[in-house]
């Protein structure tokens, strides 16, 4: 049975997903970056940027989990980009240049028609303007018997563990402070929804937690 | 100078400090002592509880310098009993027995007046009705150029945070969701408080974070 899975999504220890003021600039708020600090040095990252080499340790691990068998992305819009509102023009597509780093099909949602776009390397771009519902029936569709993974940010992860539609989910907690941003766990209670942490392990830069729906 | 601190505060991944529905059999509330999972194996620990033997590891360490050079502690009243209201009588008297882990004055937050109490192996508590800034002037009196600790839980923690007035903050983020119960960063941004990461350390069992004031 396809899963759906979140993975590598880092928090601060004041349980934010990316920082305040959020901006093109700055896409994962003031501070955002360090949330990340255990997954840049990965051999993993660093494929997925073109560098050689990387670590491979328990880290890695479980950047390469979060690769593992998904045949297909969501994605939430202000994780695909800055814009706001209707799409002036067909020219944004994504942060991440021409060759993105899914290489399968990616849903992401949106208030904001818009047509499919087809990137170098096998990922393409659909706009899911009818709710998350839709957007998990089209991914799964599309992943064809995989798993599909949602990347974010906060809000969409949010929405999908509300309706306890997440069967797994990986938090990697950073040894940082935010202060305000993107609140995690503000109005939301995972062990009242049925998540339990199911494996955890530390490493110098991480505390990693992969809770599963139990019931 | 002497300084207010905090040490040792176990905190969810979600960032609770406490579970929900805390009693006087559950005093850490539903799953409120896995929090301290880290903590219980320690020397610093097993000599609480008047056992030998230990870990000395960093966890150890930790719990260590949670009690070098304190003059005096600050707990909030429910972190020393489960009564709230009026004190019925005077048969309370914390949590600890006869002879608490304190061994200096305690200045306890109440809103209710009570006569001090005197314990085996140096505790007195004091109880405190007039507010934090006169439960900090008469630890730092009492403390007589030692540092002061204060103990906990969480809204005495945020009271003191709100005013700046904690300089160092240890916080052991454990390895398990709570869901629900006493939020330490629910409307708190400490990076706009002036807090900064100074040190951070992950072990198997926690991942500790010393938090400095530096504006």
């Amino acid at each position: 049975m396809s899963k759906l899975r979140a993975h590598c999504f880092s928090l601060s220890v004041d349980g934010f997903g990316a920082g305040p003021n959020q901006t093109r600039e700055n896409p994962l708020g003031a501070g955002g970056e360090a949330l990340h600090e255990w997954f840049f040095p990965t051999r993993t990252f660093k494929q997925m940027t073109g560098e050689a080499g990387g670590t491979t340790g328990i880290d890695e691990e479980f950047a390469v989990r979060g690769f593992h068998n998904i045949g297909a992305w969501i994605l939430g819009r202000n994780m695909f980009g800055p814009i706001r509102g209707d799409w002036p023009d067909d020219a944004w597509k994504g942060w991440w240049g021409d060759n993105p780093p899914y290489h399968v099909p990616v849903f992401v949602l949106t208030h904001h028609a818009r047509p499919s776009i087809s990137m170098a390397g096998g990922t393409t771009f659909h706009f899911v303007t009818d709710g998350i519902h839709s957007a998990l029936r089209q991914a799964r569709e599309a992943a064809a018997g995989k798993d599909v993974r949602v990347g974010g940010g906060v809000s969409t992860i949010q929405q999908y563990l509300r309706e306890r539609l997440i069967d797994e989910l990986h938090f990697a907690i950073a040894p940082i402070l935010l202060g305000s941003g993107e609140s995690m766990f503000g109005g939301i209670d995972l062990v009242k929804l049925g998540y339990r942490c199911a494996e955890h392990v530390t490493t110098p830069n991480a505390m990693h937690l992969l809770l599963r729906k139990v019931s």
